[in-house]
């Protein structure tokens, strides 16, 4: 077998056999083939698209590619959740107690972010002493004893989507679905869970931009799941706005807390609740959403969903008092509101372009050397569908930087304001059920 | 500027400016762009294509990629041809020393073969002695002397060409118009000729499957040999069966200097006389391609453009006495006739099929390791319209290997010998002018 032979295969449309899947596969991760074959081959999936069957096979070849968590001493279906990713994207932090709390196991691999901001692990790493990077013995530990735990992903999982992932990053091969697809889902199944609930973001602010390229992948990735015997589901969810009203690190963190104490913003505690009951559904510990719904805010009211974060807070090593007095994150410098300069309704928040005004304010990172500033960012006070008077404070901009003034112009300019009435947006727009 | 954006705004079907051409080319000729940007960046290519401008000045970059012929100081014209071709093309050695014995000045540079059978500079190594590589300085000198000289291209001439190629060759890029085109042209320009001939070919032993393909490769070629300033010109010949009798090193020489003599081939000699007339019109000794003829056939009469060509192989050192008595190349060991099994016309004669056979018989290289012999090859007796008798010889082989029994069924096979009356084909089919 030739790897140019596979390469002009797929070119001319062909579909890959699955040797010649795990010839490619195997032969990136062991250096046999080189960079420069595979970014050509990958450019041709990013033209000529890859079957179901094919993307099935990829992802099941770059799962094995490395170690494959063994989650099954644990007691229980283990739950895993998933986000495309998006500006203001805390969901993780709340939901994952949350569904522990009411008798789940949450074992949650996250990545760091490149982008507007940090990524779960950066959020989290904003509790001072936190840890994400730990042994799997102490990870499955800690989901014994408290059902739910948050870490980095270890460098022995899936190294083929490493190495594929860093050349799609340069090649201009990131934008494909079969490609995002079986990223995402080798990771997911390498990471030992039974059950996977994918929330696929749309939007601008999204990386898939229209619905119907979102529910393209959702629609794949869930049949990957399924074929490879996870139950795997997903929630379309819009992107057009930052969701909740927090974006950068701490802040996040903390309206994660308020969240958890049942007064988080409506859209991100909507999602949570109804990503939290489908999850419940699927570790059949509720025998359908309803009865998931009432779980959930049942352990919210009683707090012992805010329980579970504190003890994975305590458990991965961070300083709890920063939990039990959110008070004590450090503040930025700056904290500057961005005003309405006419009254009307709010129609759109540019998510993309608050999440990189977030960026420039120090909440993210250009490149993986960059260092983020935990206190900066955007916390928003009106969402679209609110109405507002001139004056009102839109946003209140946080950041230790001096040179903010550009960035305060393109923020407001990220709203629109218009005269006549505008409904609040849906949150989940689409759930798939496998 | 990033390459990154480069691959995406070509995979998005942009239209590349000059700089980012330029940085590109030049980029990866100094080794600052890795090879795997490159190769992703080709296939965008293969999809999404280039404009007539783009192409142009991707050429005009690649030919000043390195350094470039200069033959200025030379009196006269000087022209070139190229042939993207074919099987049993031996076009050069004849073409080159009759148009030189008409006054005009033939400054080809040729390469190696990889394929059915060698190249021009692999069929001239068949006459003992001769050298094809030579310094620029005796290369003119032979020039201004004898007015034809045929040599390989310099190491240091479009060395952007050189790099793009061998990647292309591993990466499924090769075919793709604007690659080919810009390829080709690069290194037609950087040769320094002031008028340049293509002979595009079509058929199944052909590059280009189609007269269509064809016909854009050419109009693209002559529309960036024109926009750079060389008169250049396109005839588009078919590749359907093999060209002339000969398929093989030494077996094509002998057959040029029947040629030479003229007593050729009808459809070789044909090529050259017309290929030739187009030539000594563009080089301004002929007014028009009817006069470019009759000095043709008076060359080959006189014996002049056999006197050139004896006067090429000794000035580049080769040994004479083979093109005077041809019978002193030595034969291979097996000399096997391969006969008609039934009476009627020839209607195919597989192209591709007697090329890969003539391979396999050792006329030609694998890998670029591969030693050839230069004896070997296929002689054709019965050419496409050519009406045979049940027992008639179709062709003749030629190999030193033994095992040569199972290629003999192939050869045969790949002749299609009909009961109805069949035409024969024209050699020419079409010529661009610019």
């Amino acid at each position: 077998m030739r790897m140019v032979d596979i390469i002009t295969k797929k070119r001319d449309g062909g579909v890959l056999t699955n040797e010649e899947i795990d010839f490619f596969i195997d032969g990136y991760v062991e250096g046999r083939i080189p960079d420069y074959q595979v970014s050509a081959l990958l450019m041709a999936i990013v033209f000529k698209g890859m079957t179901n069957k094919e993307i099935v096979h990829l992802t099941d070849r770059m799962e094995h590619s490395g170690d494959v968590m063994d989650l099954s001493d644990i007691p229980g279906k283990k739950v895993d959740k998933h986000s495309t990713g998006g500006v203001g994207d805390k969901t993780s932090l709340a939901l994952g107690p949350m569904v522990a709390a009411c008798g789940a196991v949450v074992a949650k691999m996250s990545g760091r972010g490149l982008g507007h901001t940090g990524g779960t692990l950066d959020k989290l790493e904003s509790i001072p002493g936190l840890n994400v990077f730990m042994e799997e013995k102490k990870f499955k530990e800690i989901l014994k004893s408290n059902g739910v735990a948050i870490a980095g992903q270890t460098g022995t999982l899936v190294p083929a989507d490493k190495k594929l992932y860093a050349l799609r990053d340069v090649t201009g091969t990131v934008e494909s679905i079969p490609l995002i697809a079986s990223s995402v889902m080798s990771k997911k199944l390498a990471s030992g869970s039974d059950c996977i609930l994918l929330d696929v973001k749309f939007g601008n602010g999204a990386f898939m931009k229209t619905r119907e390229d979102a529910k393209k992948l959702a629609k794949i990735m869930c049949a990957i799941g399924n074929s490879l015997n996870r139950d795997t589901r997903a929630v379309l969810t819009s992107m057009d706005q930052p969701l909740g009203f927090a974006v950068g690190n701490a802040l996040e963190v903390k309206e994660a807390i308020d969240t958890l104490h049942g007064h988080g913003p409506k859209d991100f505690q909507d999602l949570c609740y109804q990503s939290g009951a489908i999850m419940l559904e699927q570790a059949g510990i509720a025998k359908d959403e309803e009865e998931g719904l009432k779980m959930l805010h049942k352990v919210v009211e009683d707090g012992s969903a805010f329980e579970k974060f504190r003890q994975m807070v305590i458990a991965q090593g961070g300083d709890v008092s920063y939990i039990d007095h959110p008070e004590k994150f450090p503040l930025s410098k700056h904290i500057i509101e961005v005003k309405a300069s006419k009254p009307g309704y709010v129609k759109h928040i540019v998510a993309l372009e608050i999440g990189e005004s977030a960026m420039r304010l120090g909440a993210g990172r250009e490149t993986f050397d960059d260092v983020i500033d935990m206190s900066a960012g955007i916390v928003l006070r009106k969402k679209v569908g609110d109405k507002v008077a001139k004056g009102d404070v839109l946003c209140v901009v946080h950041t230790n930087k001096d040179d903010y003034e550009s960035i305060l112009k393109d923020i407001e300019n990220s709203f629109t304001i218009v005269d006549g009435f505008v409904d609040y947006p849906p949150t989940v727009h689409d759930y798939i059920k496998g």
